[in-house]
């Protein structure tokens, strides 16, 4: 019997169990779902036969290095920052190790005594990162090995709400982290246009959008994620001309979400004084021209010259900007007052469902012809645990995990899955749920200063 | 004789040592100019009778100590951040100390040991913070005592050319150090407007400016400075309404500079992969959308909806941004390399002089009826060496030295120059070196929607 130890069983770890759960009986596995609330752990494992849910504290020394060394297989759901120590134990105690976030710098620092002791460390294999490495350096190995050249690679992903259950004017609402959503953007914007650096600033970032359509989930935009520039090297396009990567919106959003960050209401780098005492409608005033012959309707409209009935406003003033509703946040940011009134409004419902879009488009030159290729994926949650996110993240972590058990996936150190022996197998069997690319030749239109990212 | 320690020999002290120098006789000092470069230290005290220059390194404790412990009075104009060691000598060896600087927190924490040893520690007495604190309380004290009570202080405060050597599109040349000048304003400016908090991001400073005039200097504009409302309290203005503190730049400068702002260029917080190969042409084109249609003026003005003989235009070309000068700093920030393409334009001259200019705007309710008092500044430099700048921060430095020796001022512990004792004698005596208030009656005119800073 193996033993899969899955630390951390918040939202995005549930199919992630399931799956380990499902194939438990076929593959003689012994799952056990640990983390710092035990009722949650409970939740994911449902009674089943070969499950075990415990109460887990990751700063626990002894608690650590006694359930790993247990294990077969170790799998971190923790935030970020936490898998750290949960990876220097598994290198200590020579177990392999499974994450679907960023590699730090301290887990690359793992890499050679990672390879000494032949311990697995694969990373980057949720969704963002994860399969847009996979399904990316399908095409890209498959265009290099057919004779292509690729001169542009942009690359889209974003989290939304299903289109059944899109029935507000941001066409928007929180299908993930609600803190990252706020703060999303924050600092400069890097990439390479036509072999030029590219900077965009934060306050330019919402303006600077890209249109799209993805098969048949309609039109979206995207703007830029802060660091396209290292895909190079990970994707072994050095010498690339372009190469970008961006965050998808419905259209329209990012135009009145630039409302927030040009009055900055974004801001998390200081605390308003009175927070707690002020309304909604006390909170944007504080970023308005102080002028006491207008409302604060009117006295937004006329610094971004809108008018009452534009598309913008109307998203503004649906999210109950203006309304007399107390903040009551003790000591809040203005981002953190900002999150906590999208959040009256953008939280998903009950029966609501979410949707993942990922949009890869490719320029590559092929015998002298210059070509285009979009990659797209689209794909619904069940229901509200059993989310589109949970199900992308999750489900390339479950199926690495029973690669690497089987022995399908074995090269030691610090891993991304960019290697054929890695996202071939994986690719495959999500499809199988599901999760299937499609790819489709365009025509290449070259410059086109229409629909430009800038 | 009364021995005074000077430490730190640069641009802002050439004047207080010279005052220091020429009242050296009549008062029986001797004058110790302390600089980490000798020949900085030699220059200043010129070979004078009672003056000694010597070599002095802040970080070497025994010398600290004992040139402290040598002397009768220690003035630091050091770097802000290396006040912290000479306080805490002077406080341990019972010396006062005179700065120009703002009160770090560190100093702050220093009061009680001060007051304890009986020893004053001076500090915001030069210009900005000084001149600044000592002519507003002066006023405010006086609407005070005649039963006034004031509903609202703004304050502004610029260092610019002289009129006669103010020969470029910017009306403005480096007069202080050009850092603070590019990375002027970053962060979030706070103050009050009729009782309500106001809050202006970055990216919103440069459009929000007030415009004034003063006195024969003609016309300015002011953007808000970060920290407006911490002067209610060391103002002792708890309850004011209206609290605004400003920087000062000939009309015109925001709007132009707020293209460089908007486009990232004046951001510190990354560097540029090749910033040593750039040229300055190929530096802005990497804040421009991609368009290979259009030239890189062409791409600026459509981004802003500008024409090339537009002024603001003109005073972006006028820097050399279009250039093909090699920017030639390796690993820079976009903020470091704006600041040397300004350096190189904007550099006073061999003959040129600078200016200081400095406007407080009370309104107060006196006997039922609103009333309005400008009071204002005008300070010309007399040579390059001894610019408006550095007489408007040393003399007061070396005044309130004196009035220090002569125990006219004598309130131990952590002071600003903001009680009578301090101010009145200080500013009585700068008067004679022209640096003199013109006070104004001027019509209060209420809300006034085309003259608000918002």
């Amino acid at each position: 019997m193996k033993k899969i130890l899955v630390i951390g069983a918040g939202r995005s770890a549930v199919t992630l169990i399931k799956y380990l759960l499902d194939n438990s009986a076929a593959n003689n596995w012994q799952v056990t779902v640990a983390d710092f609330s035990e009722d949650l752990a409970k939740q994911a494992v449902d009674s089943h036969t070969n499950g075990k849910a415990i109460f887990f504290n990751v700063t626990d020394e002894k608690q650590r290095e006694k359930e790993i060394a247990d294990a077969d297989i170790a799998i971190s759901m923790l935030p970020a920052n936490l898998h750290i120590t949960v990876a220097k134990d598994c290198v200590r105690l020579k177990k392999n190790l499974v994450t679907a976030s960023y590699v730090s710098e301290e887990i690359a620092e793992l890499d050679e005594s990672a390879k000494q002791a032949g311990v697995l460390l694969l990373n980057e294999i949720g969704l963002d990162p994860g399969i847009d490495h996979m399904s990316a350096m399908q095409v890209i190995d498959e265009i290099k090995e057919n004779g292509g050249e690729l001169t542009s690679f942009k690359s889209f992903c974003g989290g939304l709400v299903h289109p059944d259950y899109d029935n507000n004017p941001w066409n928007y609402k929180f299908t993930w982290n609600p803190r990252n959503v706020v703060l999303a953007g924050q600092g400069t914007a890097q990439y390479i246009e036509n072999g030029d650096y590219k900077y965009i600033p934060y306050t330019s970032l919402f303006e600077r959008t890209e249109h799209m359509e993805v098969l048949d989930a309609g039109e979206f935009e995207g703007y830029a994620n802060r660091d396209s520039l290292s895909y190079r090297k990970s994707y072994g396009l050095d010498d690339i001309p372009t190469l970008f990567r961006g965050t998808l919106r419905r259209k329209g959003y990012s135009e009145a979400w630039n409302i927030f960050v040009q009055l900055g209401m974004t801001d998390d780098t200081y605390k308003l004084e009175n927070s707690a005492s002020i309304t909604n409608r006390e909170f944007i005033n504080m970023f308005l021209s102080f002028d006491d012959a207008l409302t604060v309707e009117e006295k937004l409209c006329k610094q971004f010259s809108l008018t009452t009935d534009s598309v913008i406003f109307q998203k503004i003033a649906w999210l109950s900007t203006f309304s007399e509703n107390k903040v009551g946040i003790e000591n809040a940011s203005p981002a953190q007052i900002l999150q906590k009134i999208c959040e009256e409004k953008w939280t998903l419902g009950a029966e609501d469902k979410d949707m993942i879009v990922m949009q890869h488009q490719f320029e590559y030159m092929q015998n002298g012809q210059q070509k285009k290729l979009n990659s797209s994926l689209v794909v619904f949650g069940d229901d509200p645990r059993f989310t589109a996110m949970a199900k992308t993240v999750g489900l390339p972590v479950a199926i690495a995990t029973l690669k690497i058990l089987n022995k399908e996936i074995t090269t030691p150190g610090v891993q991304l899955p960019i290697t054929k022996e890695v996202y071939a197998p994986i690719l495959k069997e999500l499809e199988q749920y599901g999760i299937e690319f499609k790819e489709k030749k365009v025509p290449y239109l070259g410059y086109n200063p229409e629909n430009v990212i800038g």
